[in-house]
């Protein structure tokens, strides 16, 4: 039996899971990050749970043939290095030197989104897709694409910033200077955002987030609806664009605020059918994730497996 | 010497280059398309158009190896057929049956943006760039994307359809529904929509062309210039979120507004400068195409040089 180990590097958890040449997981482990307690040990809790994650496959070590990393980003796939990640506070992080020390195998990197739109091609929701465009409506809104079977990384690994898109050239400014951009209206920020912007508080003693406000639209209130409304129409209008320039065969959708459902799709669908080419329509599929918490940690392991069947060659 | 013809079919010319394996034309034959004569006999000329380029090039017809077509679309490369193309009033041609019929060579067919595209980043602007994106400000405006040398198709033919991102969603609606597209500002159409729009008009006696107002414009006129600003900020964000979607390596322009230069691009750069995050502006270039006409023959000529070479795999 040969495998790979795909991890899944985030913010909250380390996910490792064990997954053979078709993409079947057959073993798993999932633990806190801690990344309060710093990089090393972090890579330490990383090591500590593939080993955990191959115990549970009773496969034996050396039928994992690679590790992949799917971390948040930027990074640097060619040195190995993590440049910089808030969620985890790692600055020029090696962690492909690290790791492969540590564990003795070889270990390939990707950024996070790019890791789980892979894994959604491969063997969920994207499956023998042409042009898969993942959207991962989040803290943020991030994008990936994926064609023919291979992550697209654009000139310099900065492509498919999906949150970035303009939706309203005179909206409000961003942290860095853009105004009007998809993030500030469909991520659980944007949501809380507009929330603000309107006078939307959370009943008392329930907590200022998008499944909050979710409940409250769900229950009938005015203003609630009108947050969803306005980020549903903006996603439209930014999925208009992206689908004028990439030409997807699917969308799929991830991320807490996707799971919003109607009130958030409705909106989005009405703009798109009123303002996309039918030619651009025809055949586009709409879906939800398939692979669900997974996602990460098996599009890691088809990078590895990506990697050491190009190696072969 | 082995080499193969491009054609570039225009609503007004059809250009014909006979092309060798380095991208040199060393034949080449320009004359009007005539497409009030039909398709049929435009293909006549076509055909005429190829053996003159020949005849120039002095070498014998048995060193052409194939023909490449650059052609308006949309159009069918599987079946060769150009489906409709309102410059040319076609529907349904198979120009790829019959031309082989008259010539006794591969024909390989392409819409003319994209050989346009192919011709820039083989020879031109875009020579050795990874993500090479095309800009065509012409009547509309148009988009082309080659990738590690390859075209960009989409997942059914109809990617990078920039003209149609959305740069103002309350602006003006389009004649198919969308509102606010950067078609509507920064192509030959748009600038006469604009100048309509503030009620600038040409000078008796001249015609209502942005090159008439690009000449007002440099002569002082406010409201003519006001119409280049205005095309050029819409430009800067239509781009801004084309440059996050496809982190391009080089942005090539072409078309006739491009000629406009600076009352056009200050604004651009203006636009893009205040809204991109700087990774994606890093090694990012904007150059003017440099094949001028030649750019779609020279492309379908490559076009035909990779086909011959992926088929001899």
């Amino acid at each position: 039996m040969r495998t790979v180990i795909g991890v899944d590097l985030g913010g909250t958890n380390i996910l490792s899971a064990v997954v053979n040449e078709q993409g079947e997981i057959l073993g798993k482990d999932k633990r806190p990050t801690l990344a309060k307690l710093g990089a090393t040990k972090v890579m330490l809790r990383i090591a500590d749970s593939v080993h955990a994650a191959s115990k549970e496959s009773g496969l034996p070590w050396s039928s994992h043939l690679a590790v992949g990393i799917g971390s948040p980003g930027p990074l640097d796939q060619n040195t190995g290095i993590v440049i910089y990640t808030p969620n985890l506070n790692w600055h020029n992080v090696s962690i492909v030197e690290i790791l492969r020390k540590n564990l003795h195998k070889p270990i390939f990197l990707e950024n996070d989104a790019n890791a789980a739109t892979l894994g959604e091609s491969w063997v969920g929701a994207g499956k023998d897709e042409k042009v898969v465009f993942c959207v991962t409506l989040g803290t943020g809104v991030g994008g990936g694409l994926v064609i023919d079977g291979k992550i697209y990384h654009g000139a310099t690994g900065v492509s498919n910033h999906l949150g970035h898109v303009i939706v309203d050239p005179d909206g409000p400014k961003s942290s860095y200077g853009n105004k009007g951009i998809l993030e500030q209206y469909a991520s659980a920020l944007g949501i809380v955002r507009l929330a603000k912007e309107i006078g939307l508080k959370p009943p008392t003693g329930q907590k200022t987030t998008p499944k909050t406000f979710k409940e409250m639209a769900l229950d009938g209130n005015v203003k609630a609806k009108k947050v969803f409304e306005t980020a549903g129409r903006m996603l439209g209008i930014g999925l208009t664009s992206a689908i004028h320039l990439l030409n997807p065969s699917v969308i799929i959708f991830s991320g807490g605020v996707s799971h919003a459902g109607n009130i958030l799709f409705k909106p989005m669908y009405k703009e798109i059918n009123a303002r996309c080419f039918k030619t651009h329509l025809k055949g586009l599929k709409f879906r939800m994730a398939k692979l669900g918490d997974n996602m990460g940690a098996v599009g890691a392991a088809r990078l590895a497996w990506q990697a050491l069947n190009s190696s072969k060659k």
